[in-house]
């Protein structure tokens, strides 16, 4: 499936949440299947953290050959025959604003200045990214969706859907997601945020005047992100406490040179099989990401708390939904734990919403959204098949709808 | 309990497991009550990565009044009349090489060049340092301690000593700790490590000579180790989602203000309590612990792994054991959970050891350790009693015994 981003401009002005404003701004979008003649089968996909609004199919070179490593995000969920099937739905990506993967953001130019936002773009809500969605939306000439889903900081905006357009959402899927952040989601939110602001490179936040960027602070951040996206059991299976020469010589089947091997006793340099996975995924991550966008789609996650104008009490703040539920979580995800999409659960229950909730067993914390697990996929496919569905015409096998 | 840190100087060279060598080094040390005739009652206190000799008591001003916060770390465990009862035990407390409070380490000046060591300071383990702690006991007359004691960092020299000197430790005590590190752990002490080293006041290691310290790096360390110490549960109720002006208004009675404080909004300034809270303890720690010796000792944690030589097996490590154990856990301790103490357990079973565990329920994650928990306490102070104290002296009640 080749697919092509495409970018609609909104020139009436985009108020957030934080008192600031966006005066004009751009989403950049993908589509994948056919919307309908009903116009009733869009899926909108919401991202998280580290990703774009290119969740599935791949991209093409000049002959039209599909690029390799070029897959969406979500692609082992999205696409013909996937669980999100897009021979019978129309999906939709998008990239919100703020993000540095195309849509309007803090590398872009501020018009009122000439110069780039940096530090100076304001500060952008769940509740902002998803009003800016829904305009998407009306330009598309999209009324309702068939479905919402998201993983984690993604099925926060699913939620969020519900709550701020109870009528423009037949379906909500929310995986690996939480009503807020612990404190301890906060805490390891702001030590990222703090290696990135106090690194010299950063100057506030305006690093692109002077060239540079806070590539130390990016690679702490990415590095305490990673930690937290793994389970203790998956860390311990995928690397334990193995060497890294040990680890090198094995993948060289040099068996003997392993046996030889002993600890290095270093305290600058890698010992550990752990420690140069994390610098590798820190190294790769400080030079695509940017660092204003780390800040502002954390505050998001930390700000993101729709019980929070009704006094704590989840049940009430989430009265306004009018959407049946999927919600997922896996067993040893950490980060966002069984118990608080249970509250989610518990919550749409006390409303006598229609909710369907899958708790996988799942050995691979947070990160498990994002992967293929055979019980997990077969709970979103049977929701889409069933559910979401229901009404549609069946797809036509190897036929696109 | 008025008490003065000592100091002893060692000439013969201290051989480290890294290949490097101590030409000579020094131990700062306290001790807490009497050592008997017999030379029999002594009990040493291993100190994990933030701590030091000074365990118990207090420091005089020139008047000898007790200066105002200078409790020993563990005062609420070491003293007259508490669970490690200094009117029948003789305690020593003991600041291990590569440490920044005393005893010989990377601030200190290197005789082969003149300069402070910093960066060039040699690895030391766990076991060196139990190998340094046995020549103070040498020195002070004692060939076998009633009991080696620690929490943490500090469980793994108490579990080291009864493999080095099996003959010299009738019992250990071993509390919040782990036979060696998980990956995560490791990956936690990396994240630190990796921030202080690529501190830009780092200077390699050598930043005394700069006349700078990586400030930025060890306060990133230290917010990442706090996150670890608490439990999810502990900080959600001390902190929770609370924003930090409104704890501030609260704290003033100002009940009013507290109720239109709202989000302000903001990726650089601090919004939630528990953000002002980690900046703090980051900003303390950074004006008094030393960079390189934070590396040092995280290594040493990391490094630390007795079955590593028995093919992983634990059971065959603790053979050479020949003490009588109390091992303690806390419930919502994730950093060395539960199963790590009870694979000590276990282990030790396997090889016919008498062994005592505690797992206690308590809220406050690895912290626990240090923390005046009653169940805790009363189990500790048992195992004194009844068991390192058979065959010693009961104490004379208000007496120095």
């Amino acid at each position: 499936m080749i697919v092509t981003p495409q970018r609609h401009r909104f020139d009436s002005p985009l108020r957030l949440r934080s008192g600031g404003v966006l005066p004009s701004f751009e989403l950049v979008y993908e589509t994948y299947g056919q919307l309908n003649a009903a116009r009733d089968n869009a899926v909108l996909i919401c991202h998280a953290l580290n990703a774009s609004h290119h969740v599935a199919g791949q991209y093409a070179d000049e002959r039209g050959q599909p690029l390799p490593k070029s897959e969406g995000w979500w692609h082992n969920m999205v696409g013909p025959g996937k669980p999100v099937d897009t021979r019978r739905f129309f999906v939709i990506g998008i990239n919100n604003v703020g993000s540095c993967f195309g849509s309007t953001g803090p590398t872009h130019v501020n018009p009122a200045t000439g110069q780039p936002w940096g530090a100076d773009f304001p500060v952008v809500t769940v509740e902002d990214w998803v009003e800016a969605q829904a305009r998407l939306l009306d330009a598309l000439g999209i009324e309702r969706l068939a479905a919402v889903m998201g993983g984690s900081l993604g099925g926060m905006q699913a939620l969020s859907w519900t709550l701020q357009y109870p009528q423009r959402v037949r379906h909500a899927i929310v995986i690996a997601s939480a009503p807020n952040l612990t404190a301890e989601n906060i805490a390891f939110n702001e030590v990222a945020r703090r290696a990135i602001v106090s690194d010299p490179d950063f100057h506030g936040g305006h690093y692109l005047r002077h060239g540079t960027k806070p590539r130390r602070g990016l690679r702490i951040a990415r590095m305490i992100g990673h930690i937290t996206y793994l389970s203790d059991d998956v860390m311990n299976s995928k690397f334990g406490r193995r060497l890294r020469p040990l680890a090198q010589a094995l993948r060289a089947g040099d068996t003997e040179a392993a046996e030889r091997l002993a600890y290095r006793y270093t305290t600058q340099d890698i010992e550990f099989e752990i420690e140069s996975y994390l610098r590798h995924q820190g190294d790769k991550f400080s030079e695509y990401f940017d660092a204003n966008t780390y800040l502002l789609i954390t505050r998001a996650l930390d700000y993101f708390d729709p019980a929070r104008e009704f006094d704590g009490d989840l049940s009430a703040a989430l009265a306004r939904a009018q959407a049946d539920f999927l919600v997922v979580s896996f067993s040893t995800d950490w980060r966002f734990a069984p118990a608080r999409s249970r509250e989610i659960v518990k919550a749409l229950l006390d409303n006598r919403r229609a909710v369907s909730y899958a708790e996988i067993d799942a050995p691979h914390g947070h990160d498990a959204f994002l992967l293929d697990d055979a019980r997990y996929h077969a709970a979103v496919r049977a929701y889409f098949e069933h559910r979401v569905g229901a009404g549609l015409p069946t797809p036509t096998a190897g036929g696109a709808a």
